[in-house]
């Protein structure tokens, strides 16, 4: 039995492009299994897409071949990159989407797309839907086998282009540490998500010698917004209120319960959730 | 070959959710055919859940899968349960999304996850995403062959949660019948969909010793819209004007042809659609 | 293993209505491999689920069956027809749908479905869904090797109804030739898709003995914008700026960058896109 194929894209489902994918894909490979992950990216945001991948590759089994077309560069010299990892197999462009799946997952292989994957291609390759007559023949020859070195050539794992993730700063003055995490995207819902992980809260608090905050007693904020804790779920919120939460990616999200935090909170990617809490040596004076 | 599984829920396509569920299956059985039944329920709406599976278990084959998860109680202590019918096996929050399918087909065994099930999940249990977490390894497992009674223990029908269905009423006032059907949700064309099935228009008229009307002369009311007629289909009806008809799944169903129903008559789930006939003893008086 | 089964509708993906189809088709075809062209068609545009066949089928392994439920005749005595073409097999109401598909690829077979097809159908067939009656269980036998001429009669092709392609113009005056191709539908992005095929070009400007524009050159105008070049792919566009391409489907379409064309330009299916060059001969006298 081949590998899964997962599809992410940003074509929307009111077209045919993902069942032209589909197609091509049952055309070489007639016995594939093909996921959609979402054809709901933002059109070409990058930094969406790479959450969306990293939020669902550890849910799938191991040589899953992960599909990316969202593409900014179609039609222009930008490469294509098959990429291996202990777990997956990526085939995306060359433009940074996979910027946070391999921080999850760091790359063993990486091969770029040349002269030698034409064969495999739908030919003519047109200049505007390389998920058509490049992305999906590529992922259907690697379910059917076909080693990544017939495809392409290796390339260093510097080579690759990544996309700068905004950092987490944490900071202590007086008795009080804040930690600034930037907003990385939004979802339909109106969820901001951040980019704040448990693990890297663990290892801020400890570069200021502080311990994790108790999650009831820290202070969140985001604009003008303050509420104090972060909560289970954002079911415990009441209705219209903002909750910040552990979201189930991993990172620490703000939502409005049965709202928008986007709209209530007037909170967009590039600005800031902080959380603020008094450090334990203040708490605790010896 | 394992038997279908279906999923329905209110994640909508937007996020990687759906797909995510779809990885955990595969990962444990490899071999699934996964389906999906709808992820446009609205939020938490349990009625218009219930109503979507109603309409569809019918015309699945015998032993199909339905795994649900429409789910407001996620992280509370609500309980998840397995629920087999003659001809189908739901795994669902235990909080009566399954009370119109279980009408339909009366369960034969119930079953509520308990530790038994732990080794089976997705460790650690998320707080706020149990359709990974919770459902996609169950169903996965009971498609694999595992029975339910491995995943819990088993408990009386009665003890399952149900939701109230709001009635049907039907009443006589001298020559004329009444019958008035609660508008139990409206789809996302504007459709409003009512609590009268055919069965229970005949089993009601027989209660006050009537036949069933002629459709095509009964009078139908909702809010302050009055016409004639049950149509055989909307498509019969002038363009903006409403009409009732049984819709494809079993229930009368009112809409306004190329418009919305929910926008053109105001009415809305807890409003009434009324019918209205004269009795056929006044009809033919011996 | 059965051949590939494509479903092209205007449900959208709120109801279950295209999950019962599966159900039915897996009821009948265990093995069935059914891929969702996309039921983002908009409700009845025969001319929009035309082009989405016509844009599609070229992907689709020899023998896929494409599935087309857009049924403004649902529960009238519009026929249901079976094609084959040399490498697809069709199922859809005869109400012209199929016109630009099989333009493409000419029909070989056609059969209209009559009470031969009875006892494979869900009875009892409604008036509203045959989605779920008719074209799924039809679908899923041909999946299963039945043959066509077992569910209907064979009927002559010029039988089948086919709906009116608004044809492409081309004129000469003085030395401008100028060609006028209808806009036949806008797609959910808002890009206009054209009448124009690459072929067309070249048979029309062979018709007023001139080769092909330069596409550099080429000025076209659309209402009142007007511009020079067909670009390679809308990429190239300044954002927010019109431009004209030859979509992935082989006819030339216009957008807006990062907008719609149909909101930026105020134009529709029905209005024209222009493209006007000087002939050759006048370029070049001799």
């Amino acid at each position: 039995m081949p590998p899964l194929i997962t599809l992410t894209t940003d074509f929307g489902l009111s077209d045919v492009y993902v069942g032209v994918m589909k197609g091509v894909i049952f055309g070489v490979c007639p016995d594939a299994r093909v996921i959609d992950l979402t054809h709901g990216i933002p059109a070409q945001n990058l930094i969406a897409g790479s959450l969306a991948l990293e939020s669902a590759i550890p849910y799938f089994p191991a040589g899953t071949i992960h599909v990316v077309v969202v593409d900014p560069g179609v039609g222009s010299d930008r490469n294509i990159v098959i990429v291996r990892t202990e777990s997956s197999l990526f085939v995306a462009p060359d433009n940074g989407v996979l910027t946070l799946p391999l921080i999850l997952q760091p790359p063993k292989e990486m091969i770029k797309l040349t002269e030698a994957a034409s064969p495999f291609l739908r030919q003519p390759v047109s200049a505007t839907f390389h998920g058509r007559d490049v992305f999906a023949p590529v992922a259907a020859h690697l379910a059917s086998g076909m080693p990544p070195s017939s495809l392409g050539s290796p390339c260093a794992i510097s080579e690759v282009i990544s996309i700068p993730v905004p950092k987490v700063e944490i900071s202590e003055m007086n008795d009080l540490i804040e930690l600034r995490a930037p907003i990385l995207a939004a979802d339909h819902f109106g969820n901001l998500v951040t980019a704040l992980t448990r693990d890297a809260l663990d290892s801020l608090c400890a570069s200021v010698a502080s311990e994790a905050p108790r999650e009831s007693e820290v202070e969140v904020r985001v604009k003008s917004a303050i509420w104090t804790g972060v909560a289970k779920t954002f079911a415990s919120a009441p209705v219209g209120a903002p909750v910040a939460y552990w979201g189930s990616g991993g990172r620490l999200e703000v939502a409005v319960r049965n709202g928008s935090a986007v709209m209530t909170l007037e909170a967009l990617a590039g600005d800031f959730v902080c959380l603020q809490w008094k450090s334990k040596t203040a708490q605790q004076p010896i």
